[in-house]
């Protein structure tokens, strides 16, 4: 399908409104899933926060990397041993995975924003203090992983106040130097959080929470923070939902206005999102 | 044709780097002709502005509104005379122009900008004196009609350093409180001269500079400056347009980086001029 | 008489307490009456503003032009009709208001500051929506006059931080784009309230109330707002006097610290009022 | 005579045009003379500076004080020694000048100011190393007088823009601590062309340069500098006034608008001189 | 004792926790006694200051000048009264006290200051109104003694805020232009207070609170404020401490977190106090 | 040996000049050879690098990290391939090198700076486009070895100016996301010439330049760059001193004042260079 001059410049009008809406509002995004590993998603992903930084909307972009981490502990011949899902993260594996997701994945991230025309600036947690964290107390030990105590946004609004994209590794030092990993989905929502973020956005590789499993038609598209532990009981949130859903709660508590689940597997999902009345997935929100 | 929002999306992407282009910088936008009859152009000129400077380029528009003069006129019982187009002003005719331009005209567009959530400030030459006039000294005397002999870009950076985008009408008063009427292209190009704009851009009603009269297909997308006379020797450029391109040459001299004169009768020509690489109308510079 | 040089300089040295009393606070001047019409009285209005804007005190100037309208109806045989003192205004009379105001008394006042060295810019309830309006809902329907439901001072700030003096004609438009006919009294009340202004002055033709009618003699100087429904009562306080006073009281409930009430036919009145002790006019204050 | 309120308020606006002038511009006045003897005249002078400080004009005052200096000389049982008009200045005398000068006479003016609602700051050549000197090699020994190799005018800007009116006593300090009397005529000269001042009022004895000894009416209002040689010669500048018009030309020479020589006896002299087309006293200036 | 390079940098190294733990507070220092008779300590004691400020620790000094009075007092053949250990003022001695705090004892420091490579401003009480003053109320009549009503801390943060060390002598005039003495430990005191600083250093002339008199091993090191009556009452506070003490108390009361009373007769006992971790003398401080 | 608190506090006094010279200057840091590889010397720049930030001291640090290079490509089972002692870089071994020195080294290097109370951003030449790179044209083909063709110093700037030490990471992606390394003695050099630094310092395992071999006493102290021709046919600079000493005098070429090659082996060699007179190493500069 050929888009005439004149419809391109009408859908720019229409996307008017939302710009007008999100200018000047931090956005925090969890970046994560399947659109972190093609190649052609990726570089939509990054393609959309450098248009939504261009437009006015200060966009903070946050990742972690598991499947990157695996293959590299699989190259060093490290096993990687999980725990309810979660990665044991002993010494050897805490320091690849600061290398891989603040030295690899991190850099490559920056480098697509300024492929794209962007100013992307990487750090992590240990940058500036942005995460502060101590060893996360579990029933089950799980070796160095973090559990955030404070969160130091100024570097992230001195990059965003300078025009930078923010592009944040989550994974941290505490005050004698020991590297701890740091759950994603955790540590978008306390930077949301922190940042008193308009939304947070999770990309996620499901279209969103569904009232009948794999009936896309039955896509909950609105829920209120204190419908959910009914629908946790329900089954409908499950599973490695679960702790998707409790980020989205938390960051809300903490004063984001709303956090939305959407489907990253989409080409431009985030755009769709923010640049649509209806938006896509399943928004949470408090009255 | 109902547009999915995956193309909205990507169409959104492809304006991406002329956002990026025009970032920051000034574009003077002389508006008039058809557009600022037609209600809906009108509205649409305005959403564009709105659009424009939000996306973080600082646009600046300049008029004046011949048919809305002439129709006070009428009302008033007054005669409109012209001298080789031009009208010829007295005294009562000049506050006329003054009170529609500045009263009626400019207040209705600052109007329209708000209705699409933009911020506008309607200024004419005599705010701020940004618009220094003079007695335009013409073969045959003009009345009224003011030469401009200096610009006063303050209250217009001004306006453009806290968001509101600038709507200016084109009359002035001289140092004993003349009023004078300007003509709009001409200001347009001094006041993007002296805002060394990145572009001005006349809206007309014409599709642009034709080789072949009543050929579209024949229409010249580029001039170099040192080219129109040339060009005006062979007729292609000639009658009314002879002075706006004329103008168009003024603002490049004065360190415009391009002038262009596009079709106003276009929905959205300031648009699709921007943020398309090949734009619309004819472009001239200097090389 | 001739006033040498050593008096001359014994008299601005006797204005200074008053100067610094004001220096760097906010006075709204509701311009009107005689003081508007007569041209030598505008000339010295005009030069009083911009004498206080040098000494460092922050002048707004807010104005209608019932006289400028009234003629202008007339010359486009338009009617004009009154109900119990306010404008009936329909769709034909408030382009007329806007017009006039905002397009001829409001640039000629700009013209005037101009002319003796200030800095001026006319705005109205419309440019950066300073007036935020509805229909002013009336026992008898007055047609489209408007009641402020908000005022935004960033655009009048705007001007004074950067030394201009805002000159501001009491037309608006709502977010439909209709326009509407604004009391000037109470557009001033409205605006110096939002202002936090340290003094609302207006000028009418009168010497200010008076305990005996028609004995200047009998000039009550100072009023405490609680004692105006008793003044009301006894008939001191009547007809076209009531709103004006009711605008000054409802400034001072929004944090205005005084208003007063002077005489406009008295040539540089804002001066007298501002740099003697005793002042002139009626002042109302609040305990 | 008793002035009406007014002509009170004419006066102030006749003053308006000067002020504009003056508006924000340097203005350095060298105090001394009888002017700094009467207690009157003292009170009237530091009136004039908040005054002129307050209407915006940049007010910085330099003074010496003979008087007070041989007064606490005497009281000291210390012998005052001159040379050539020129007070020799042994160690004990350097001590004298700098505890008179800056602890007695400064500290006094600017409880004047205060007195009358201004903000002074009292500082003399050694703060913030505003006058860097040298023994000054003369024909006859001087001892401890000063020869001024540099300004910094860093803590009179830092003074002036946060709107204290600086009060420079004229003594100094070598980078060894050795105390140096300054003649205050070159001070000011010096301080003046280092801010490269407006204008710079130096305050004497005699109404001004007369043609005719004795005549007043033979004042001359205006010299070019050129001139001054030939003035010299035929005796009209004669005796203490030769270094007082030299410094003049060097102010002048250093980027100094215009300098004047006014009569300090007179009250107000310099708003008289300031803020009337006439001016009173000598004028220089550079065609 | 030669000490080698790298021992000089281990002991900077040492320095760096205490620096960090001062950066960008306020410090303020009561200067007195030996410290400031002696050359050798004036001079250390002025080089701590420029050392503290350029690693951006703000200190203020605060002075009087006891000896060089009584010298002045001496030489002019006025007499020094001491009521109860305070000085008698009359007006002649409050003209020596100005002149040889302001003019003499004042500037020297600056220009001490500015010979080690640092900026100083030298005011007084009078400069920037920085001391409000009263007469103080005494059982029996001291004169013109000031008492504190009120700080002006602006032309202090002022100077800070440019770089510059304030040295401020403590005399101060009232709006009469008055001059009074001020107690110079209840001056840093009430400065010390209105500039919330972080710390109050005393220079005395002892080790600090003894347990047992004359024996420097029973010093006390700290104490709760709430203890004082008790040393008072114990006679371990007596005599001229306990002035001293309730100046300390007064700044803790005030805001200032901690205060300490220091042997000024040890060389660079402030660098000492700060960077060390038991400090030395006695610290004040409230739980 | 022990040093007293006085000794100490003599020593600090004795930085003064130092800390004077080099304030707010800027000093890049090329660090490398044993100083990061020994954890106690590594700890020992980190603090000299904290100190030298708090006292008022812009410090950048540069570093490679070959050693852990090494490991890694060890770990991985990669081969390290050396090319006239460069390292050969593949693809493989490019993200290797990104990932070790952008996500191992430097954020290791970051949480020394934050364990010893600093605050530290760690970047690469990626980040923000600090680094533009192309393939460097060697003789014999050296894979993907960056070439430096431009530095963006914006966000390097940005953070010393919010008080953050940049640690920067030599490693950098051209236009297409092609990872380069890059040698970091040149990258310093041309960092220090973009920020027009003060002095660039590079760390190497030598004690300088000596004039014979293996005698330390005949360290060269001081070197013009015109000498460097003359030194390096006389063998005494030779191997590989000869690229560093190439990067020193490109630094210097490019705007820096001086340049010195420091003995990193020796604890706090920084500190000992920046705060003696003699400083240590050898020194090049330009007459």
């Amino acid at each position: 399908m050929k888009i005439g001059k004149d419809i391109s410049a009408q859908i720019l009008i229409e996307a008017l409104p939302y710009i007008q809406k999100f200018n000047n509002k931090i956005i925090v995004i969890k970046y994560g899933g399947n659109a972190m590993v093609d190649e052609r998603l990726k570089m939509a992903v990054m393609r959309d926060m450098v248009l939504l930084n261009i437009v006015g909307i200060k966009v903070v972009l946050v990742h972690g990397g598991g499947p990157e981490i695996d293959q590299m502990m699989k190259k060093l011949s490290l096993e990687s041993r999980f725990i309810n899902g979660l990665r044991y993260t002993d010494d050897d594996t805490a320091e690849v995975v600061q290398m891989v997701l603040a030295g690899k994945v991190n850099k490559q991230l920056v480098s697509l924003i300024q492929q794209n025309g962007g100013k992307g600036i990487g750090l992590c947690g240990t940058d500036g203090d942005i995460l502060q964290v101590q060893k996360l107390e579990a029933e089950e030990d799980l070796g160095f992983v973090g559990n955030i105590t404070g969160v130091n946004t100024q570097p992230i609004t001195m990059a965003l106040d300078n025009g930078y994209i923010p592009i944040i590794a989550t994974v941290g030092t505490d005050e004698k130097g020991q590297i701890y990993n740091i759950n994603a989905d955790t540590a978008a929502a306390e930077i949301a959080g922190a940042l008193k973020a308009e939304k947070l956005i999770t990309m996620t590789d499901i279209v969103g929470l569904l009232r009948e499993k794999s009936d896309e038609e039955s896509l909950i598209t609105n829920v209120d923070i204190f419908e959910i532990p009914q629908l946790i009981e329900e089954g409908i949130i499950m599973g490695g939902m679960i702790p998707k859903v409790e980020s989205c709660v938390e960051a809300i508590l903490q004063g984001v206005r709303e956090a939305v689940i959407i489907d990253g597997r989409m080409e431009h999902a985030i755009l769709i999102e923010l640049f649509s009345n209806e938006g896509i997935g399943t928004l949470f929100y408090k009255n």
